[in-house]
Formats: structure tokens, sequence, C-alpha cells
């Protein structure tokens, strides 16, 4: 018996009983008796009525395989969930287990990363119960200069998300940081594995700072959570699950229709376009104003002699963004 | 005592006597003499003579690390050689250790490949002693947007190695085939892990037939080896050298120079330009004429309307190779 099964069965408004549940799931009462037992252990509350049966009451905020799939309406993405208390990375996990076979669409959350990892080797702090550590194993087929696009794809999904959910007026810092106001609540670290002509997988590392309850005062100036941001904690599985069917539409238009109709999307939401940015570029520091982002990923800088640049790549600084 | 040290002491022309040996090593000669007894076990042929010591006369064709490290003038590619009797594949095997920790310039060889790969997932056929199955392994301060180049140098560097060596009119079919008149002499599969800004190592598998002494009759048409060409076989360890230092010549210009020089002198050698080619682009077949090798590594193709493509994967077929 599948524990989300029964969750599926139990999240009705009315009564179920233990005789229905037990010839739903074909299996003996004392089971279905079992893996309630469990789940209440593990903070679910179920109301239980003699004579009348079972209801779920409420969840409690674990990103368990069971919540993660219960209400989820991707057709690909998710198809295989991997949940854990505790890894070092998920993207790590997600290499590991894609040089295993893992398939296109794999999901892999943790609710602590011990060796989390940011952008260019830095360290990504992920505490137990604070964020939404998770990773995204893509099998595209096709070549590695596509792979830029994932990225930008994934910053959008994420803001989308967020927008949607709890209506924070969160955005896009160039190229995949999400932001609210001028703080950062997401970070997405993407890696890949691929010959020239052929991407072996993409690994897309997102965190999202859900229920962070209060940052350094060094990090203050540039890092939120959603939950300071509403003043309470949110449930952290339906965000996941609203972001993941964000992704896979962007994703299925992109590499599936081969419409790259989200770059307009993503220019509307993204705070740097407009700003003044500063970023080393032929060694040298130069200052701008970012004007576009083009199909390709890259930042198009206008200087002030009116030339533009276009980056590709590192570290931008955006005035008015992260305390600069 | 390195068996190396020990093999440049005695590749000079006149003897060198036990003591000697021993002094510059600083080990007893005892250790010397077992160490000599173990490289006439492997085919060196070391001519001895009581009052003056000892001469190597001739090596035999292994590609053992003592062998490739001798007479070997690159500046960083081989700080760490890595060979074997047998490896799955060497690709694999350089993937593995990159994961480890192997540092940029290992070279990954082995005398058979049980499971050789080529591009796309194909069967690449390895026997022992017939090629120069390899792998070299780099790690780049760099995008993944400048590994297409690292493909072009590497099959440069071949067509330059096999010029140089044997006076072969050897030549390379886009984008790193390397061919002796219309038949393949060498195939290469660079494979990468990255992030979207930053190379984490490429690996480059490069498998030379060097004296495969015949070819199953369907693929005579379109497959030859050194050995083929010039009516004997070569010596593996002297050509695997020459290609390290081509390929780190040319690796330096454009990596650390940042000159892209080598574009000229690929496209020199290109047999691909001038001639009529077809592939598969946006979904059909076209054909034309190749025209232009790019800086990025793509082909650009003129087309019977004088209109042009560029084209940056996949097959090409060239009329006059491979028996098309």
């Amino acid at each position: 018996m599948k524990t989300d099964d029964l969750l599926q069965l139990l999240s009705t408004d009315s009564f179920v009983s233990g005789e229905e549940l037990s010839r739903s799931l074909g299996v003996s009462r004392s089971a279905v008796w079992k893996v309630i037992r469990q789940l209440r252990e593990e903070g679910y509350k179920i109301e239980s009525v003699t004579n009348r049966g079972y209801k779920l009451v409420s969840s409690p905020d674990v990103l368990s395989e069971a919540e993660i799939r219960k209400g989820l309406s991707t057709k690909v993405l998710g198809s295989m969930i991997s949940a854990s208390q505790t890894v070092d990375s998920t993207n790590e996990e997600a290499k590991r287990q894609a040089a295993l076979g893992a398939p296109h669409g794999s999901i892999f959350v943790a609710d602590q990363q011990t060796g989390g990892k940011g952008r260019l080797g830095r360290v990504w702090v992920s505490p137990p119960g604070e964020g939404i550590w998770f990773t995204i194993l893509l099998r595209p087929n096709d070549a590695p200069v596509h792979a830029a696009a994932i990225t930008l794809l994934a910053g959008l999904a994420v803001c989308k998300g967020i927008r949607n959910q709890f209506g924070c007026d969160a955005k896009i810092k160039w190229p995949n940081d999400v932001v609210i106001g001028s703080r950062k609540v997401c970070g997405i670290l993407t890696e890949m594995a691929a010959e020239m002509e052929r991407i072996h997988y993409i690994a897309v590392g997102i965190g999202i700072n859900a229920n962070t309850p209060s940052f350094p005062e060094e990090l203050q100036v540039r890092a939120t959570s959603i939950a300071l941001e509403l003043g309470h904690p949110i449930r952290r599985c339906e965000l996941l699950q609203e972001v993941l069917l964000e992704f896979e539409q962007l994703y299925d238009a992109y590499f599936v229709q081969r419409l790259p109709g989200f770059i307009e999307e993503y220019k509307n939401w993204c705070v740097t376009l407009g700003r003044t940015v500063s970023t080393f570029h032929a060694g040298k520091e130069i200052s701008g104003t970012a004007i576009d982002v083009t199909l390709e990923g890259d930042l198009v800088v206008q200087l002030s002699d009116e030339t533009t640049i276009t980056v590709n790549s590192g570290e931008v600084t955006v005035q008015g963004i992260y305390g600069q």
C-alpha cells in the first residue's frame, strides 16, 4: 500500500470507513490502521469517529514523497520523487542518481542540506525546515547550447510560483536569483553533464528561503524569506508543487513546442532591466544600463558612450539590489 | 625508485655502470638490478657488458607510464599519467578520477577498452595493442561556451601529430574526425561537466587506429589505420607524445593567450570545406557546399539558392568521404 494513496482517500470532506479504505487499497484493516498511526506520528491530524471512519484534518509542513505527490498536477516532473531528511546537497544526490540512470523529471528534495552549494562553489546555508531545497533532473534531447535557457526558465518558474501563491512582488535578478524588494529569496545552481552535441543531463538546484525566521545581521540587507515578507510561515509543499507546475509548463513550451515565448515574460519580471549595473568585462570593471536579455540568456548592457556589450556569465551588481 | 628515472638514465649513447645508477637513484645495486630484470620482462632490450654497465637498446611498443613520460616534452599535460592494461573506457575512468579530484592535464591511457564509446553513445572498438586509446582531462577556468573550441583543437592536434611524425596526408572531417584519404583514422568524444558559467572539467577522449592490421570488410571503405597507410606498424608511444605536445601548444594559445589563431590552420586541414555536404537541419535533409568553420566551431553551408546556414552539431555527410 502506498501512503500517498491513503492520504488521497482521506483528503475528502466526508469520513471514509476503515472497511472502505481496506477495500480500496486492497489491504487488511490492521494494515490501514498501522499507516494511519504512522501518519499521526509524522504530524498529520486524522480525525476518527466510531461508525463513520477517518478524515484528514490537517497535514504537517513536511516535504515527504506522499505530501509532494498529493495534489501535484504535473505530467512528467516528479514521476520519481526522492525526499530525504538530510543530504549533502540535492544537486550531488541528483548527479549520483543520474549516473545510475534516474529518469527525466526526477525530483530530489531534502529537509536539510549539510553541504548545500551556491554558484561558483559558494556555500548555501540550508537548515532543516526553513527552506525548500530541491533539484530537478532533466534529460533534454538537445545540445548544450540550449542549457542557458533552462536556468532562465527556472528563475521565472520560482518567481511566478511565489507571485501566484502569495501575491508577493517577486522579481528576477538576472540571470536567476529571485528577489522580493531588494532582497534575495531564492538562488539557483544549474549543473550539466554533456557531450559537445548532446546533453546527458541537467541538474537544476533550487533553494527557496521559505520559512527562515531571521537572518544574521550581516545578511539582513540582502536576504529575506517568504515568511518574513508575509509575517507568517507558509506550507512549503504547496509552493514546491506550484513551482514544479510552472516550470513544467515553461519547459514544455521551450523544449517540446520550441516556443521561446517565455523571454518576454522573463523580461517583464526582470528587476535588472533599466537599472544601473556593473560587472567585470574583458578584465576591467564597467558600468552601464541593463537594456535587454537575449534568447541565449545574455544580458545586454549599454555603456555611457552608447555602445552595448553582452554579458553571458559572472557577477553583475545591480544598483538598489542587495544593498548596493 | 621510479622506473622512468632509470629508463631516462639508460637512454644515452654510452653505457652507465650499475654503481652510477645506484648512486644517481639513491637505491641499492640489487634494487637497480631488480628493476632492470622487470623491464626486460616487459620487452625492453637492455644490453649489459661487464665492467661497462647497462645501455637501453630498444623499447617495446607499450603504453606504460614510464614509456610515455620518457621523452614527453609537455609542460602540464601528463603531470598525472594513468596507464592501464584494460579499462571500460578511458573517458569513464577520467570522469571517475575527475570526481575524486584528478588535476588539469591528467592523461588516462589504456591498451584495451572493453566499453569504448564513440559520439552519441556508439560503440568504439578498441582491441589491445592496436590503437592509442586515451583521454585528456582539462579544467579550463572558463564558461562552457568555450568548450566547442576544445574539440576542434583536439582534432587539429591529432591531424598535425600524424602529419609531423609520418608524413601521411591526414586531414580533419568537421568537427573532429581525422581521416587519411577518404577513411577515418581517429575519432574524438569530448564530454564535460559544468555549471552554466563555469566548466568543472572536460574529458577529451581520443581513439587513434595506430596499428590495426585490418578491418572487417564492411568497414574497409570508411576506416584505416596508420600501419595500413604506411605498410608497417608504428611506435604508439611516440605518436601519443607528439599529439600531447601539439595539443598543449594549441590549448595554451587558445585558453591562456586567448589567441584563436588555430582556426586558420584548422580550416587549412579541414577536408570538409569546399565539398558537397548533407545534413539534417530544422527537421529536413539539406545539402550544399561547406564554405567556412566559425570560431564557435559551427560549419557554414551554402545552399543552392545562395543562402547560408550554420550547423553546430550532428551528422554531416561529406561527398567523397567514408564511401559517400
